[in-house]
Formats: structure tokens, C-alpha cells, sequence
């Protein structure tokens, strides 16, 4: 390494090693929940998205930033779909000092970005789906969607998981069962007789029949994050009591892109602050989107900061 | 320091205080003239500007992202107005690993993106001003009018620099002579006689009138980054040949935001390149506007970190 290859006072470093440590479902629930509050709290503000990619364009990195009264800074997403013995995801977030701008901390978060990810969708399930839930549909078999499993059987008791996968559904049901989760492969339909549905794809078209699902449910989207893309059917976004984390994020790259323009999205954190109405009846059908929000990124940098200290 | 502040093998910090050693006009010139190179070449592509704001808004960061055949990466760029004591702006650059899309490299650039701005004019004088130029006029006198004017005397044999400032002008002329050069106070009609014409400010509106500038005048507008921001006469724009670091971002948050919609306006890379003419003829008026790339913050990273191993 050259001379340069220290760390000053200054800035404040934690490597992907560390912050994989320190993550936990926990520690990403609560950084999720006052994220989503802080996003809807009007404090907040979120500036637009740029999706750039490398030379070789199929590597793809995302720059999303925010800021909000207790936090400035910039998170940057990176998707090489080619990397084989090494994650394809990364994460890397740069917190802002207040006082200075200057930069106070990078923290490198991979492995905490997919916790972060099913993290927002475990406040979702905690606030919208029925208290009685216990069932739970997961479309996609992938990363992502283990983690969506692992952070919902955290606020409902499962007594079932329907697997949807196309493909490594076997590998996929296995992992969850070495968890002690209750899971088995499903037919789409079938698996949308379930209390929760979560859908966590790259899909482009939607993944189930709206009439599959049963009065009382609850469906998140985690998948959607890119125009073009769409994981749920039209007809439910027409009749479900739709929430997500930014409405204008949601409507702009996230799945409700194709809601109707009329239809009211109610930004999840007014329902966790108490400002606005969640489910309001057992047979309502609630739809939550995640588009993943820079205030997610910059809360979760906090907690894995502190928790570095806390532990240090 | 709690546990996760230290480096692993994957990342490279480059503190503040280090870059800020190895930063060199001569480092500056060569990066930015690679970046010049590389942004009008095709294979580089840069992304949109994001322009966010702290929660104080007066406190603004300006994200720019970029990726070339050789490294991809973003800058962020912060201008905290109110610092007293430490700079108000500063720069930090993150370098993505080209093979993984991991982060490669952190680099803190707050003094050397001064060299670096000044660095992209200094390229632009050297290919587009009368080799005979022998006076330089500056508008500005603040930290980049001062960088201005030691990048410009690296290439060209100044015999006066005519200072405009509008406060803190003595001041400034004494920082120039103490580093040698033979600077003084001018009215701006005065100024304008120079053979070399380069504005530094934050203006709004434009620093002189057209008629003062002399036949083969060359002109730097440096200070235009943002909508709104404007440093020259429309007049100039309407006949001087013109030229800038990205045609397209230059249109839409430089100078050339207020140039003829049917003007052309050539990159300084096409000229470095020898795809494209530069200055014609000993009369004609030349004028660059650097809207400031993404591109030459990646150039100057791998500078830096470059100088760091050799020196390391």
C-alpha cells in the first residue's frame, strides 16, 4: 500500500467485512423504520435517481442521495450480473459531516443492503398485512428473496411459505428449511391464496392472476426498481389500497409506474407515524412498493456506525 | 476508533491530507487533458448531474458520475458557504472496480479539485489561445481565480495579469505576486484588452461587454455550472468560435446554456485529438466553457493514486 493508505481522523471507514458482521435483521428493521419515517416526515429530501452503467454496459451502478435533518449523503448501487464467485450486488454509502460537508464516513454494505431491502418490506408486513397472517407466497428464489423471508417470519408467525420460483426452487426451499422456515414449492396460483405475497424478481410482466389472491391480503413488491420493470397485474393496483415508501420514487421507477394516474398512494411512514390510515378492514387488499430510498441507505450507515462503535 | 475503522486489502483511501501533498498543477494538467481526451472520444459516457442540498439548504452537493473503457466512478462535490475556518468546498471520488463493480477506491480531492478545474482552462489556453499571448485578464478573486492564474502562467509567457475583482482585490494581487506573478488591479473595460480572458465568479449575469475584447482574444468561462449561472455577453457566444469540455452539459448547466440553440460548439477533446480545428485564424475570438466532467474527477483519482504508489 502507498503512504497514502490510511485512515485519518476524519473519515470514518467500515469494510464490506465488517459491515456483513455487524448487520443483522434487527439492526436493518429498525434503520428501515425510521428511514420511513423520516422519508415521509417531510423533513426529508430525496433527489433524483441516475442509472449509469460501466464501459461494459450491462454492469450497471445506481447513484441515489438525500438528506434530511440529521443526515446528508450519497449511496451507490452496483449490479455486475457477470461476477460469479463474488456478489453481484454492491453498496457503498457516503455520509456528509453537517458541519462541513466534508466527507465523515464510507461504508461499504453488500451484504447489508439486501437486509436493508427486506428490512422495509418486514415494517410493511408489520403495519399493513393482518395480524393473523400466516401464510406467506415468495416469488423469486433468489438472494433477495431469502432475505424477504428471513425478515418477514420475524413480525408473523408462518406456519407455511409458497415457493414461486422458475428455476432453483429446490436449492431455494432447502436454504429456508435449514433456517426452520416452513417452506414448500407452489403454483402460482395456489401460492396466491396465501396471507402475504411478496414478489421479488427482475420481472418485466406481471407474476400472478389478480383474482388468485383472497380478500384480507397483503402484497409487497421489492422487485420493481427500474422503469420497465412489473411484478404485479394491473387490476390489483386499480383495487388495492396502495402504499409505498415515496410516492414519487414509486410512480417514477417503482412498481406503481403502472397504477393508475388517479389512484392514492399513501407514503408507508404517515401510516407509521399515525398520520394516515393503514388496512382499515380484515378483507381489504393492501399492496406495498419498494423503490429503495437514499434515506434507507443513509439510516442504515448510521446503525452499522454506531453498532461498529457500540462493539468496538 | 471502533473496529471497522481500519482498511482492508479491497479499498483505497486517499485522505485529504495526502492528495492534497501530491496534487501538482503538472498532475492536474496531464489528468485533466486525458479526461479532455477521453470525454469527446465515445468511449466515455457521462451520466446526469444530480444537484441535492443538505437539510440547511445553503449547503448544496453536486453528484456527477462517468465511466470510460479505463474506470468508472463518482464525484461529489460540496460547497458548505458558511465555513469559516476550514474550505467550504470540497470533493470526494469514488473509483468502482472495473471487474466487480466493488468499491476500488475513496479519494478525498477538496484542494486538488481546484487544480483540477483550473487544470481543464490551462488545456483549453494552451490549444486555443494565440501562442504569442502574453497578458491575461482575470474576473474573480477568490481561491479558483487564484488556481486560474497559476495554471494559465504554465503555459503561456505572461507578461500582466489584469485583476477584476469586486472586493478583495489587493489582496489578491498580492497572493499572485508572491507567487511571482506580475499581476494588478483593472477596470474591466481594461482587462478586456488581454490577449487571454478568464472568468472565475458565481455571476448570474455577464461580466463584460463584448466590444472590449480585443481580435484573437481567447476567452475561459469557468465559474458557469448550474442553471442560472452566467458569466460571458450573448454577443460573444453569438460570433466567437466556440468550444468546452461536453457540448451537451455545457447546453445544459454551463455557459452555453445562453449560446445560440443553432451554435456550434465543439469538444475540447476534438481538438486535442486533432479530429477537430481548434482557433483559425490570428483575428478570431475563441471561447471555452468548462461545466466541470465527472470524467476528469476519475482522471485525476487514478492520478492521484498513482502518484501515491510511486511515492508510497
Amino acid at each position: 500500500m502507498g503512504a497514502g493508505d490510511r485512515v485519518v481522523n476524519a473519515v470514518r471507514v467500515l469494510p464490506e467485512e465488517r459491515s456483513a458482521e455487524l448487520a443483522t435483521p434487527e439492526l436493518a428493521f429498525g434503520a428501515a423504520r425510521a428511514a420511513l419515517l423520516a422519508a415521509a416526515g417531510g423533513d426529508a429530501t430525496t433527489f433524483p435517481v441516475v442509472v449509469g452503467h460501466a464501459h461494459e454496459r450491462a454492469n450497471r451502478f445506481t447513484v441515489k442521495s438525500a438528506s434530511t435533518p440529521e443526515v446528508a449523503g450519497v449511496k451507490v448501487g452496483t449490479y455486475w450480473p457477470g461476477n460469479a464467485d463474488v456478489p453481484r450486488h454492491n453498496s457503498t454509502i457516503l455520509l456528509l459531516d453537517g458541519g462541513t460537508g466534508r466527507l465523515a464516513a464510507v461504508v461499504e454494505a453488500g451484504a447489508a443492503n439486501a437486509l436493508r431491502t427486506a428490512a422495509a418490506d418486514a415494517v410493511a408486513v408489520d403495519a399493513l398485512s393482518r395480524e393473523d397472517s400466516r401464510t406467506l407466497a415468495i416469488f423469486g428464489a433468489g438472494h433477495q428473496a431469502l432475505h424477504e423471508c428471513v425478515a418477514v417470519a420475524r413480525v408473523r408467525r408462518l406456519e407455511r411459505i409458497a415457493v414461486v420460483a422458475r428455476g432453483g426452487g429446490e436449492e431455494f426451499v432447502s436454504a429456508l428449511r435449514a433456517r426452520g422456515l416452513p417452506a414448500e414449492l407452489d403454483t402460482p396460483e395456489s401460492a396466491c391464496a396465501s396471507d402475504v405475497v411478496v414478489t421479488a424478481t427482475t420481472a418485466r410482466a406481471p407474476l400472478f392472476d389478480a383474482r388468485w389472491l383472497r380478500p384480507g391480503a397483503h402484497v409487497s413488491s421489492m422487485g420493481s426498481d427500474a422503469r420497465g420493470k412489473q411484478e404485479l397485474p394491473p387490476e390489483l393496483l386499480a383495487t388495492a389500497t396502495l402504499f409505498c415508501d415515496l410516492p414519487e420514487q414509486s410512480r417514477e421507477i417503482g412498481e406503481f409506474q403502472h397504477a393508475p394516474a388517479d389512484a392514492r398512494v399513501t407514503a408507508l411512514g404517515h401510516v407509521l407515524s399515525g398520520a394516515a390510515p393503514g388496512r382499515r378492514s380484515p378483507e381489504e387488499i393492501t399492496a406495498f412498493d419498494s423503490s429503495g430510498l437514499a434515506v434507507q441507505d443513509l439510516h442504515l450507515a448510521l446503525a452499522l456506525l454506531a453498532a461498529d462503535r457500540g462493539s468496538g
